[in-house]
C-alpha cells in the first residue's frame, strides 16, 4: 500500500509532516509526498498521486484563507478533489483548516495538526480497518475539535446487518 | 438486487440501521455498508460499490451541519453524487439532513430516522416497483416531515399515456 | 422518434400530463415516462431515458420548493442536466417551476401547466421544425407567463444567411 | 473553416442576425445556425454543432434576465459551454448581454448588436489571426462598452519571445 | 520541456510579458503564446496548450473585473482550469489578479507583474526542483503581496519522510 500526501507553500503550517508522522505510527507504508503552490493545484496533483505514482489513496492538505475569494478557492479545490476521486475510483480526503476556524494562531497550529493527525487515523482505517469506521457511523465524528455527540442514544453502526 | 450503502462517521445518528431497517422490511436483498468520514467522501464511496461492489442503487446517507462552511460543503457533495450517477447510469439516493432543520435534537433524531425510512421505501420502488412512483407523480411528497399538499386536484401521474 | 419524460414524486401538480397532453396533440410520438423522487434524481434518469431507452430527446419536469436550499438543489439538478446532455449529445429540455414564482396556489397550478405545455411545443420544434425555433429567435419567448417584448425592432430570425 | 452560431428564442434581440453580419463582412465561411429555446440549452447544441455538424468554433449568444434565478441560469450555461469546450478541444465564445446591463432597452438593444459583432471580430481573429489577439493582449478589451484602459504602460503582447 | 502561456485581451496589464521574461530568466525552455478574449476562453485554450501543442505545464494569465458578474466568471473560469488539469494530468497554475486586489493602478500593476513572475517560478520548481516547493510547504508563500508568516514555528517541509 501506498499513501500519496499533496500539500501547499500557501499553508502557514507543515500538516503533511503531522499527517505523515501520524500515518508512521500506525503502519508501515510507502508515502510520496507532492508540494504544490495553492489548494487550487490539489486536485490534479492528487490525480497524478492516484495514477502515476500508483498511490492508493491521497490525502489533500490545504489552508484557506479567511476573505470570500479564498473560500471560493476553496470550493473550486474541493469540487475538483471530488471529480478526481470520481475519475480513478480513490479517495482522496480533503484535509482543510480554514484561516477563521480558530481565533488565534497557537489554537490554528494546533488545530491544523490535530485535524491532519486525526485524519491520516481515517486513512489507516480505509486501508486496513473499515469495519472500524462503521462502527463509527453516525457517532459525531470531528477532526481537529472537539466530537460532536450522537444524538438520541445513537451508538454506532453495525458492520453485520 | 444489491444495494449500496454508504454513510458517515461525522452524521450524529445511525441513519443507515433506520435505511437498512426498512429495506429488509420490504425485501430480501443483499447490502454492502461502506462508512466514511465525512459527506465530501460519499460520491467516491457510492461509486465503488456501484462499480467494484456491483451494487444496482446506492443509498447515500449524511447530515451536513448548520455552518455555511457545512452547506457548503453539502453543495460539492450533492454535485458529486449527481456526476457519480451521471458516469454510471445507476442511480444514488441521497439522504442529507441539515442539522438545522429540526429545532431540537430529539425532533433532528425522529427526522433522520423517517427520511432515511422513507427514502428506502423509494430505493425499493425503483427497484421493483417503478409504476408506483409515477402514481405517485406530482403528489408533493416529502421524506421526513409531512407530504406537501398537492395543488389544483393534482392526483398523481397515470403510467398510461 | 421518442420522447422520454422524467418527473418526480415531490412536485405539487402533474406537469408530466399536461406535457404528454401536449405532446400528443402535435404528433404521434412513443412516450417513455420515468418518475423519481426528487429533482436531484431527474439528470441521470434523463441520462437513462437516452441511453437505455432510446429516447430522442427528453423533458425534466420538476417543482422546486422556495427555500434557500432548495435553490441549491435546484441548481444542482440543472447542472447536472447540462451535463448529462453533454454526455449524450442530446437535448434535455428542463421545465422547473419554482415554488415562488406564483402568488397563490392556483396560479402555480396554472403556470405548472402552462410551461409544461408551452415547453411540451418546444420539444415538437427541435425535433420537426427547428427553422421555427430560429423564426422566434430574439423576440423575448418566456414558457409560462407572458413573453417578454422583443427589444428595438426585433422581429425574428432568419434562417437563410 | 465552419462557424456555428447558437442562440435562443428567449432572448429580446437578435444577436444572430448581427453576429453573422459582422463574420460575413470579415470572411466568407459557412455558418451554421442553431436556435433553442434558453441558455442553458446552449451547451449542448453548441456542442452539437461542433461535433455533429463539424464546426469549427461556436457562438453561444443569450440574453440572462435580471433576477436572481436567471443569473443562476446564466451560471449554469457559462459552466456548460466551458465543460463543452473541455470536451471538444474547441472554442465557444460566450456572449451573454445582461438585461441589467443597460438602464433602457435601447442602450440594451446597442449594447447586443455591438457585444455580438465584436465578439464576432475575435472569432475571426481566434480561427485566422491569433497573433492579433496577441497584440492586443494586457490591453482591457471589452465587447460592447469602451475598452479599459491598459494600466502603467501597458501597450500589447509580443507574439515573438 | 515546453510552457504554455495563455492569456486575454481583457485583462489590462501584459501579464504574459511578464512571466516569459521570468521563465526566461531560469531557464531555457520553448514557450508558446495563446491569447484567448477573456478567462472564460482560458480553460480550452490551456487545454488546447497542453494536447495540441504539447506543452508541459501551462500558465492561465488573468484580470477578473470588480463587479459580481465578474467574480463569477472568475469562478467558472478557474473551475474549467481545474477539470483541464484532470482531463489532463497536468498542470495549469492559474494567475489571476482581481481589480478589486489593489486601491490605485500603479499598485494593480506591480501586482500583476510581481505574481506572474512569482507564479513563473513555481512553475520552474514543478517542471525542474519539485523539492524545492516541499521545502517550502506550509510556510504560507503567497505570489505578488508579502509571504503570510509560517504559524507556531512551522519551517518548512522535509522532503525525506
Amino acid at each position: 500500500m501506498k499513501v500519496g500526501i499533496a500539500d501547499t507553500t500557501f499553508a502557514r503550517y507543515d500538516m503533511a509532516r503531522a499527517a505523515i508522522g501520524a500515518i508512521k505510527k500506525e503502519a508501515s507504508l510507502e508515502i510520496v509526498r507532492y508540494t504544490v503552490p495553492g489548494i487550487k493545484d490539489l486536485p490534479v496533483a492528487a490525480k497524478k498521486l492516484l495514477e502515476e505514482e500508483k498511490c492508493d489513496i491521497v490525502m489533500a492538505l490545504g489552508m484557506p484563507g479567511a476573505a470570500a475569494q479564498d473560500k471560493m478557492c476553496a470550493h473550486e479545490a474541493s469540487s475538483g478533489l471530488i471529480m478526481a476521486q470520481l475519475m480513478t475510483n480513490k479517495h482522496i480526503i480533503e484535509v482543510f483548516v480554514h484561516e477563521d476556524e480558530a481565533g488565534d494562531e497557537k489554537t490554528l497550529a494546533w488545530l491544523a495538526e490535530k485535524r491532519s493527525v486525526e485524519h491520516a487515523q481515517n486513512v489507516i482505517r480505509l486501508l486496513f480497518h473499515p469495519e472500524k469506521l462503521t462502527r463509527l457511523a453516525g457517532t459525531g465524528q470531528r477532526q481537529g475539535y472537539e466530537d460532536a455527540k450522537p444524538i438520541e442514544g445513537g451508538s454506532g453502526g453495525s458492520v453485520v446487518h
